[in-house]
């Protein structure tokens, strides 16, 4: 399924229906209710790099026909009777940062912005244990928490456009869930308004005999509103301790990993690049080495050297020779691995110790600490080339799976060989388990026209995802699924298992009213 | 729902019904079935307290009406379209260790033992991850990973009596879950034949948008059998690192072990003991503490002259003063905390430092590594006591739930002062985590005549269930529930949560043939 796509000129001052529909909502959320076309052209999309490419192209998505903000659960629930009633689609709405489009509106119905529901609730600080309002900003929750001298230890790239209820709808994944684990991981209990109109409370770890907690958390708003829950915060930690290592090539820096987790060892964060991945990232911010021998300093510079080349090189394949750039990508040879350990200082420094000697044996060279610390500066520096290569005529997106490391060597190399012939295409492997990893890929790639770029897109990750599958990885990390992946998330569940999600979906949500078309649930399946 | 017990007299040979079902079983099942009157009385309980107490006055509960042993998912699913067409009940057994009735036959049918798929399938040692059958037997599965170098990191003290199914099954988890986590965090993917027959294979971990694996987890064969799974595991540890340490108050040793878990120390162990089960743990075996001062002789010979007079104080209190002996428990004013460090030997080292530092600020007394050794090498020695307390005509049962930090304390007094009119009570917190932990409640208690037997053990833990959940704590942490903790759970997941259940058995199980009467899903939900 795709999203129709309509001229933003065409978005014009809402119909009568359209003028009725509002009032009725104002009715029920304090008069926090709009259809204006600047509003309907706002909410039309989230971050789905495709309707961004469109969008410079003067198209979005089919809006909503309104957008409204309801203030707490009982109008939630008084806004799910009256849509019920009329078979309006409901489509929750944190921020908007999704890049599945999971909050895009593919048939029309009402937005339901949940961020005037923000409040911090309740911290008990001797439980670490906080209760907080789905709709709160990431970084103003972290913010709130750190005045109580804690910390979620969620820290998703987007965590200054991701909400906390964007976060569980999806199943996030924060820079940190090395140690700290995905939000799934931190979830007490939560508040959720089901299709059905009713307010449940579910969960509490430990888990019980169904745990249905886990259910609405990756539901993407398909089965309910969630709009509170409560969740483990740990103590701000007392210290971190950085490094980084270069290694040769991708497999000797996953083995390093691999030892280092199958030891025990808990790095909060873990990021391995490919070495285009790594030129690209070392060149954006000049870190300043700590070079404390010839080799060192040695390796430095090459990695500094090849920076403009790489950036040349990037620009050229932009225009059309993918192939090519991506040969030279295996040529380059240097793996840069971030590290970073947190919490009692001597424990911390203990744990980067063995880890360097893992990285040792395996051939790891030690650059010290700025490099990583480099990275932990530019964490949420989200880039914004993405606009630019847009305007360009080219586009970029990225793709996240998951894989056990037996697996995750397989998918890199699949996912390389069928993207090498239709884009540029780098990696980096990050969220690191016992069992395994996220692998994240970044491609860009450019056509004749925007039609052609269209198509190439679409041709470029059915290529990507059908042979990360393929070779073992799971269908989503931490993105989600929204419309985008759904087909590939019926392909991993099988019958039975889309059979029992569809079960779930009659149950929570009877009309099918909520958020259709996501997860691959429309209201056939209702 | 409390199951009908018949006399075992009164199981005879089998009537003409049950020789034409075991023909028929036999015949999908290699022969392997059996309807003999000693099978049956053996297949009729599992070890649910209550059935035990009625087995010592010649009762079981209604046996099933079979057992049959089939070999692989192909004759299972065969048994099961057969039990489709004729609505007959299907009981998953695994080893019956379970003590919530999760394997009693409540309206008969047949049982089916799934002990012959028995197979170590696949070890992967790079991935941490082998592919098991789920009838093995625990420590037969751990000595054959112990060949690989590997180890599941799961060690309930039922290891030698139950299965990797009815682990999966019922949630369980084992003395280290604290550093590895409970069985449905070790699981990869499982494969479950249905209650429509299907074969299925489910989850993967990092999880995805629903993940379908945590249904049949802890679904207690309501759903389908499981029948085989993929789990991570560790290396064996390279060391292990013993601590025990005493404590005057269980309020300061919980808060030790919730300040350890909240600085980022992983012991493999963690259980605290109260004044009373600190006595009667110390008695058992005569533990040399490692005495390195006056102090700490004077404590242990404070703990070893005490061990006689609870042992006379439980005697009486067995013939019917429980209150007098409760209040007692509040002088001693010992509680022994047990904790084992696991994984290379100075990271371990510098964990249990950090922890014996965090323990004396609140007051606690190092008593060495021995208690800690102690309670390792009898990890497994599961109390025979039982039978003979019923012999006597008292009964004894256990009671474990969970809750977070702030509640654990509440919890445990609320469960006392329940039970204190009852029935003689100690307690030990574990499996503890940086949320909280779980609370294990040993009680016993007699009265004039079975009948009255039976009635104060319902009422007893009426009450302190009751009690437990009142303040806070969650149904179960990972016994399971059975029939016997059936309307509870229905309770904590509230009419949403059990439509949601309810509308999963439509789906996996549409003739409501699987284990009817467990987690309170009877054949009125399909």
């Amino acid at each position: 399924m795709q999203p129709d796509f309509v001229r933003i000129a065409s978005v014009i001052e809402p119909d009568a229906s359209q003028r009725a529909l509002v009032a009725d909502l104002a009715k029920l959320c304090d008069g926090r209710a709009t259809a204006a076309p600047q509003d309907r052209i706002a909410y039309a999309r989230d971050l789905w790099p495709k309707a961004t490419y469109f969008a410079g192209l003067g198209k979005v998505p089919r809006p909503p026909d309104a957008i409204c903000w309801p203030a707490d659960e009982a109008q939630l629930g008084k806004l799910v009777a009256y849509a019920r009633e009329r078979h309006i689609p409901l489509i929750p709405y944190g921020a908007g940062s999704g890049v599945c489009g999971g909050a895009i509106a593919l048939t029309g119905g009402v937005t339901v912005d949940l961020k005037r529901m923000d409040k911090l609730l309740e911290v008990d600080r001797a439980a670490l244990r906080f209760t907080c309002q789905a709709g709160i900003i990431g970084e103003n929750l972290e913010r709130e928490l750190a005045t109580h001298g804690l910390s979620l230890g969620h820290f998703p790239s987007s965590i200054y456009c991701s909400t906390l209820g964007g976060w569980l709808a999806a199943r996030s994944a924060g820079q940190c869930s090395t140690k700290y684990g995905k939000i799934e991981d931190m979830c007490a209990s939560l508040t959720a308004v089901l299709g059905t109109g009713e307010i449940v409370k579910v969960g509490g770890r430990p888990a019980r005999g169904a745990d249905l907690a886990q259910l609405l958390i990756g539901s993407e708003g398909t089965l309910g509103f969630i709009t509170q829950a409560s969740l483990y915060a740990v103590p701000a930690p007392a210290e971190l301790v950085y490094r980084a290592v270069r290694f040769r090539t991708l497999e000797s820096g996953a083995e390093a990993i691999r030892r280092i987790l199958r030891d025990g060892l808990r790095p909060a964060v873990v990021r391995l690049y490919d070495p285009f991945d790594t030129v690209i990232a070392g060149k954006g911010g000049k870190p300043h080495f700590e070079a404390t021998d010839s080799q060192h300093r040695d390796s430095i510079q090459v990695i500094q050297e090849r920076a403009p080349l790489a950036a040349r090189l990037a620009i050229r394949a932009a225009l059309g020779r993918p192939a090519a750039l991506n040969h030279i990508a295996d040529l380059l040879r240097e793996c840069l691995l971030v590290l970073v350990f947190e919490g009692d200082g001597e424990l911390a420094s203990a744990e980067d110790e063995q880890a360097l000697i893992l990285c040792r044996e395996l051939g790891g060279v030690d650059l010290g600490a700025s490099p990583a610390r480099h990275w932990m500066e530019q964490r949420y520096a989200v880039s914004y080339k993405q606009s630019k290569m847009f305007a360009a005529g080219a586009f970029a997106d990225t793709m996240e799976v998951a894989a056990t490391w037996d697996r995750v060597l397989p998918v890199y190399r699949a996912v390389r060989k069928a993207v090498a012939p239709l884009g540029f295409i780098m990696a980096h492997l990050s969220h690191a388990y016992v069992e395994g990893c996220s692998l994240y890929f970044t491609f860009s790639a450019t056509a004749a026209s925007p039609e052609a770029c269209a198509e190439r897109y679409d041709a470029l990750w059915r290529e990507a995802l059908g042979a990360a599958m393929g070779a073992g990885a799971t269908v989503s990390h931490h993105h989600g699924i929204g419309f985008w992946k759904a087909a590939r998330l019926h392909e991993e569940l099988g019958s039975a298992g889309v059979h029992a999600l569809q079960a779930l979906k009659r149950t929570c949500d009877p009309d099918g009213i909520l958020n259709p078309g996501k997860l691959g649930l429309g209201a056939e399946a209702a």
